[in-house]
């Protein structure tokens, strides 16, 4: 086996600058949406990532809801029941769930560079009671943000709060249907694992949130950051944005149906095969 | 390209029967501990699958730690600092965090049929400090449990609580020589994703907790409640237990350096090629 000696392994060993484009005296500030209903992995497979990094960047976390406090994983149960979403099982025992503290109230939040949206079943909840306040607060941060990021269904809140018209964006493959069905002018990828287009970020679902993290912090803090990070995660990041064999799974209308459903993943900077 | 429909597909169209060992009407007690400074993914990689599947298996699951309510995933400084562990880069700046909230004590939970311990940085901090709450608590409800399961350094937490004499076990690459410190008479696998020994299971850093879950419960619940929980979540489980190529990346003492470093990985139930 041959192994290719990248810098991460000299980074590994010690400190080494940061070579991004960020401001290293600078604190990036990063906010995380939190709501009821939210999915965890959307939330902590991008924490992890940002706070394995945060021992290399100056930054501060956020964590955001209406009000300051802990928020459950599990929502409200839904007012207008309407079918399961399709290729999902319905939840024939009460989903269990777990609680995280969100720092910050919306009305209270810090100045963001950064914001990332989760999703999960509870933003069906805050749509079926014509609860705009996640929207509403991306729509007004948008514009002083360096980047909007979105996990899972994550990507229909951007796309009501306006921010995906005229762009590329994906969202969660097994609620695809739903979550397209907002926004206008969105051109929605249904093949990619997740896209970037100008300054918004957008992953398929759940575990996808960790790919496109990945990616994002090798553009945001380099190489060096985001390599030593995903590897001390133990977690082999899918590095192809454009194909995504869940879309084939969940059958999602104009998927790529060409290619192997299988992917070669290995640790960052080695050389490897499969 | 070909797929192969497995049952998992039947699954996901609605609602099929667990075929797993558990009786169905029996609601699954799971605990899941947190201390401070935890770390976050080893917590909510198994957390969501296992919530994902409790849509499907009657269940409950509780958060544990000396006290109920909020536990920062970054503990308090090191009160006996040593070298940073090897193979991390040091955190130049502190760290960020996320808070969960621990449903019960110790001295309240409940009757539990699953214990999960995760690891962290946190858990020097009680081994410096001589804090054995954590694997006191493991050690006297061993006995009473079904299963016991580690992720990270949580390894090390069950070798102290003494029930990994005579087991085999792994942990954490990165932290390998200090987590492997601890315990009399553990068969230490370096080169496992996870272990399982009779009813105590070990998984390796962080993300191998995913994977370790996801064979924890096809084994529990039965292949369909555990494919469509993990397809749900769009994540590719390593399924093979007995490679990892972080043994090799983190030069674990003892590892396999025979084989590729990459894995080539694809939704559960479809056949996959790289």
């Amino acid at each position: 086996m041959k192994l290719v000696v990248l810098p991460v392994l000299t980074l590994l060993a010690g400190v080494s600058p940061v070579s991004g484009a960020l401001d290293r005296d600078k604190a990036l500030s990063i906010g995380i949406i939190l709501f009821p209903g939210f999915q965890p992995l959307d939330v902590i497979g991008p924490l992890d990532i940002f706070a394995g990094a945060s021992g290399q960047q100056n930054m501060t976390i956020s964590f955001l809801w209406k009000t300051a406090g802990p928020v459950s994983s599990v929502g409200p149960p839904r007012l207008f029941p309407g079918p399961p979403p399709p290729k999902l099982p319905p939840a024939a025992y009460p989903r269990q769930a777990v609680s995280m503290v969100a720092t910050h109230s919306f009305a209270d939040a810090p100045a963001l560079d950064v914001l990332l949206v989760p999703g999960g079943m509870g933003n069906r909840f805050l749509n079926d009671t014509a609860d705009t306040a996640m929207e509403d607060f991306v729509a007004a941060r948008y514009p002083s943000l360096q980047y909007l990021l979105s996990v899972c269904t994550g990507g229909a809140t951007l796309a009501k709060a306006g921010v995906l018209r005229g762009r590329r964006a994906t969202t969660n493959k097994a609620a695809w249907a739903w979550a397209t069905s907002f926004g206008d002018g969105v051109r929605w990828a249904p093949t990619a694992r997740w896209t970037e287009d100008g300054n918004v970020w957008t992953s398929s679902g759940v575990s996808a949130g960790m790919d496109m993290t990945y990616e994002f912090v090798k553009v945001l803090l380099g190489s060096d950051v985001a390599a030593s990070t995903i590897n001390a995660m133990e977690y082999t990041p899918h590095v192809e944005r454009e194909w995504d064999p869940y879309s084939v799974v969940f059958e999602v209308a104009g998927a790529d149906t060409s290619r192997p459903m299988g992917d070669c993943v290995g640790p960052v900077g080695y050389d490897f095969k499969c």
